[in-house]
């Protein structure tokens, strides 16, 4: 045996193939999911498979939802004239953590990236314009993340937002709370210098 | 939403407890499995049930296989006079990537640990024993790691495996080779120092 049996590689291989996954910690886990009860085992298998076909997109925010409209889009206590847009859903969860923002979300399922040829039909955004159809959105917070390419999404998504008339606007940029100035990087800063605001 | 949804959550918790994930490696390889083609996950969720059902221990050297007798163990070509005896499946790999070792193994399934219950019942000491009995064994090359657990597991072995007059070694301790002096520690530098070998 100069390699590994072939259901552990079989295993390894489908492992490996998730986002920071390793080959040394592809094994690991590979082997110690060989050791885990038999039961547990059908039930790691059996939740991969809900987590497909279970879960879809919601009508309203493209939000990952078991339901047709998802629990924040259904929710009538949630001002629905405020839209954050974000690139993910697991932004959504950061967002939702806060426990500050009231308004609901919409998730573009990523970023434009002309490099990797994701145009704006690769994502969300019609679904984002039907959704200023009937004047319920007044403002849209455009919290894509302060990548070039979520930068760039931030432009495009102004520009094409202008002729319905919503207020649009972006995050705020600066030093993060509890940040040393000293390990922030310069375009931070000057991001920070910029945005600075009268205090007392 | 303030939690994730049903079946992201479960997807989530089974990675968790896979060793050495945590919350956010979780989230982040539940969010990947969720995005897969249906196909790949799929042939996931059969890639895990498979290394359950198919992989079994070897009868002779209790290495994983998926053969009654493990390719190694089933090889005439090897040198079935010596024995080296590891810890898991893992350190066998961990060998047969020097090429070098053309001798045959013996996985204990773990290292004794009594503050943890593992006692020499729990690991295949009885089956090491048991392949004592024709005299085809010449030489035991313990192997397990030089940790606490390792060690005295190297100890036991060595005090049962006495009444069988086979030759019992242990792995060589020292500097690992492309290692600083500067940053070996100090009961490595004593091994060393106690393994020292003449030159030239």
């Amino acid at each position: 045996m100069t390699e590994f049996i072939a259901p552990l590689q079989n295993l390894m291989d489908h492992f490996r193939r998730l986002p920071g996954i390793g080959g040394k910690t592809a094994i690991r886990l590979a082997f110690s999911v060989m050791e885990l009860p038999e039961q547990e085992a059908e039930d790691f298998a059996a939740a991969i498979l809900a987590a497909k076909r279970e879960i879809h997109l919601c009508r309203e925010c493209c939000n990952v939802s078991t339901e047709d409209v998802c629990p924040i889009c259904a929710d009538e206590g949630r001002d629905h004239s405020t839209v954050c847009v974000v690139e993910d859903a697991k932004a959504v969860l950061s967002f939702e953590r806060v426990h500050d923002y009231r308004g609901v979300y919409h998730v573009l399922g990523g970023t434009l990236s002309p490099m990797n040829g994701i145009g704006p039909d690769h994502l969300h955004i019609r679904e984002l314009l039907h959704r200023l159809g009937d004047d319920t959105v007044k403002e849209i917070i455009v919290a894509t993340n302060p990548t070039v390419e979520g930068e760039a999404t931030a432009m495009y998504l102004a520009r094409i937002l202008r002729p319905f008339g919503v207020t649009v606007s972006r995050l705020a940029y600066g030093i993060p709370v509890g940040g040393d100035l000293e390990y922030a990087d310069e375009i931070t800063l000057h991001r920070a210098l910029e945005g600075r605001r009268p205090i007392g």
